[in-house]
């Protein structure tokens, strides 16, 4: 199956097989692509949360317009966004990066020095939807990396983010939630999504070339 | 070559071969993956532009720090959100939908009902960031995409957006520019950061369970 028939495969699941769970080396792989993917000056500004645990995912049910795959997955992914750039985890990244590549030069320690001046400084709430976008990179990453491992998985944005900080005590880690990405099974006899024909825009409405 | 190796050998390309073009086919399917990945609602809030004109690719070039890899690639994609949900935005795509599947339900009317309500009202502002956070999902998407298919590629934030938006006319369409991808190939020798080690953060630091 080539990667775009995987894409064709995939869809937003509706109602996940609680009965099936997503082998560990799988879901390893998938968590692997969204580490590897890009991420704006290499800042990698958030983390996922992979939750398993059942009473913590009862709790998110009802902030989260009850959806059933939340429970019915086998593991539920959090993309939680820094909450702002502090000096800190700008200077922790170029440090590892310098530890790392056992490297430093002009250019980096100008651009790590440019960073300091503009990020800090700006308005939290600007550096958190500048370090949500990057998550995005990341799920859009992973929503990929699970299709080409057959895995299926729905992209949520339908939850009180505030609520869903306070039950994973994600503000005193400095993170906000973005969104969550669900991973399990169709449950192909119940999900009524399954039977429905997959709508994208045309190609001619959606892409357009400057020759 | 699995996933995660073309995961690991992509990177953010700082010098392309401009005598090295993607063929058409292989561009085809990266932008195929991009009108297929997921998107909130469905409603692919976004456009990808290909230029291919060089003429408009030096226009480009200076409002996004004289970056080489603009010209000396041969697709450069732009990814431009739309402005603002408007209702015939919205309208158009449940209609599209409708008529795809050749299906109303009373949930999908109810579902379009409450997008009417909430999206339009809603300041441009909060609903551009919006449009902006899924077309980075379609940037994660062709970034996997392009590794998959061995082209290389290097996402960018840094333009001037609103120069960007007038030279490609994007105001009167309704768009507003969000990210480029120049796609092209490695200049192997001439790359200084193709020698340098990958970094990332540890997984440890990256991911946390709750089991």
């Amino acid at each position: 199956m080539s990667l775009i028939d995987k894409l064709q495969w995939r869809y937003a699941t509706k109602k996940m097989d609680p009965a099936k769970a997503v082998p560990a080396e799988k879901v390893d792989q998938i968590l692997e692509a969204i580490r590897l993917t890009a991420s704006s000056s290499g800042l990698q500004p958030y983390e996922v949360l992979v939750i398993t645990n059942k009473e913590v995912r009862e709790k998110i049910k009802p902030i989260a317009n009850g959806q059933s795959q939340i429970t019915d997955c086998s593991h539920l992914l959090v993309f939680a966004a820094w909450d702002t750039y502090t000096a800190k985890r700008i200077n922790d990244a170029f440090d590892m990066t310098e530890k790392i590549r056992n490297f430093t030069s002009e250019s980096g320690t100008a651009y790590r020095q440019m960073l300091l001046k503009v990020y800090p400084t700006r308005d939290a709430e600007i550096n958190f939807t500048h370090a949500a976008k990057q998550a995005y990179i990341g799920l859009g990453t992973a929503l990929i990396a699970a299709a080409y491992e057959q895995v299926d998985s729905t992209p949520m944005e339908g939850f009180d983010p505030q609520a869903l900080d306070a039950i994973l005590d994600l503000k005193e880690k400095g993170l906000r939630s973005v969104v969550m990405l669900p991973l399990g099974y169709r449950k192909t006899d119940e999900d009524w999504l399954l039977k429905l024909k997959k709508v994208r825009r045309a190609k001619e409405s959606f892409i357009s070339w400057v020759n």
